[in-house]
């Protein structure tokens, strides 16, 4: 007789994210649809550059195999650009999300015209300026990045500052690489500390200057895996920089971020929100004043 | 009367991007979609951190006025977690696309359970450890960019080699920022050309070595905006660089792509698949044998 006392225990969910193209769309989309039931245990796997009939049918194989073996039913969540492709997949036995199949019909129907089918247009070298725009960026940030060049301030789009290991090294490459912006960063030295005002360096891009803050346990947390019980990494010390560098952006009205929750993605959005910078991979963002 | 001696001429269309938390789902996932349709002239834009009724009423207000103003109907693609938020946006008069509303009740009937409807869960910190791992690989990756730190390479998950401006730089920034891929990149230089073997420092990582190359003439291009009417940036160098780079891959056996026509995002999970690395922040690529 089968165990229910924990009628609540659900089994693990085999995800399967298949494209014919990067798959990022299907993996980006899928984990925003599993997020939302946190309790179930998902084990995913992605499947990218699914191009063939052949190489979609023997997944399909391999999902019902997998299927038939363990009697729950996977879920499925595709972008297969290519309509015959795509056939195959949503006859699999899983349980098929598809945006393509789903949305396309409404588009078509409302555009007047049929959509290309053709496969995995986002993630392509649409618009060689743009582009380039964005390599462009990557260099600016790379070069930019803790203060070490401070050269070329006139070009940042934003001036990322904060103490060290806030995190302004990854939101400044996210903004670079995702949004196609010039982002340099600056540290808040001991040395800026003591002083009343902006560090000298950033003080004349006044303007240009967004700060970020987090929570001392935190910080110390995570300065103690790089020189562990130092004085930089003592929760005192990261309260004294902390308290120090809120102040500071506080009395020159410098917006910021308690960044302590937030993932990289959400402080680079919310950065471009506030500071209302454009998007240039993608496209602007909104200014309009809601 | 008008005009109809163009048929086929369509009119800007306008596409909003809505979500409570980053809109990079729905951004993803609607310029994916709107690829399909290159013929057609999409205006995008973002409005992220939707987060009350009253907001979401002024923006559907806004959108409705649009449509009124230009007789064009909107598109609306919606991440909307939270339902009362999004059935506030389901009413504009936009063709509203929302994979939440379109896919939630499926899995929630597969998985006999009922979905949080909670906001943005899948870019926000959901595990500290996997969060952690992957502000090691940026760090990694800045630290041993462009060949600037040799040591710790035993610590690379993969070492990408190319010449100079081949792209290796934004290759290893994404591999790092995206997938949580400890990822060094080594230059080839002219001196490396010139003796038979690999470069020197990357010989005995050869298991992890990736190449990249790319159009000699594209390459041109790119080192022209860098140095003008340089020998560097010169089409007989940039052709001679690449044919010997493209050599010392097939002579030593070193996988590699051409990136000419390809985008970061394709290049990284091309190698990615090519080499059956992990993705971290995402979970496990396939190493099914298909």
């Amino acid at each position: 007789m089968p165990d229910n006392s924990h009628p609540s225990a659900q089994p693990r969910r085999i995800v399967y994210f298949l494209s014919n193209r990067t798959a990022i769309t299907a993996e980006t989309l899928g984990h925003s649809l599993l997020a939302q039931f946190p309790d179930i245990d998902f084990s995913t796997t992605t499947i990218p550059f699914i191009d063939s009939e052949d190489k979609a049918q023997r997944i399909v194989d391999a999902i019902n195999r997998e299927h038939a073996d363990s009697g729950i039913r996977p879920i499925v969540i595709s972008t297969m650009a290519d309509e015959a492709i795509s056939s195959i997949i949503l006859k699999s036995k899983a349980l098929v999300l598809d945006p393509f199949d789903q949305f396309l019909p409404g588009l078509e129907n409302l555009l007047q015209t049929t959509s290309i089918h053709a496969s995995g247009q986002s993630h392509r070298i649409a618009n060689q300026t743009l582009y380039e725009s964005r390599i462009d960026a990557i260099d600016y940030s790379m070069i930019h990045d803790d203060g070490v060049t401070t050269k070329n301030y006139d070009q940042a789009e934003i001036i990322v500052v904060g103490v060290s290991r806030v995190g302004k090294t990854p939101t400044c490459l996210y903004l670079a690489l995702q949004f196609g912006l010039k982002a340099a960063n600056y540290p808040i030295t001991e040395e800026d500390m003591e002083s009343e005002g902006l560090p000298k360096i950033v003080r004349q891009y006044k303007r240009k200057i967004f700060g970020l803050t987090t929570n001392p346990k935190r910080l110390a947390h995570i300065r103690q895996e790089r020189r562990p019980n130092s004085r930089y990494a003592s929760l005192e010390q990261c309260r004294y920089e902390i308290k120090t560098a809120e102040e500071m952006f506080y009395n020159h009205k410098v917006p910021y971020l308690n960044t302590t929750t937030m993932s990289i993605e959400e402080i680079a959005t919310k950065i471009v929100e506030v500071t209302g910078l454009h998007r240039i991979s993608r496209p602007q963002i909104s200014k309009m004043d809601f």
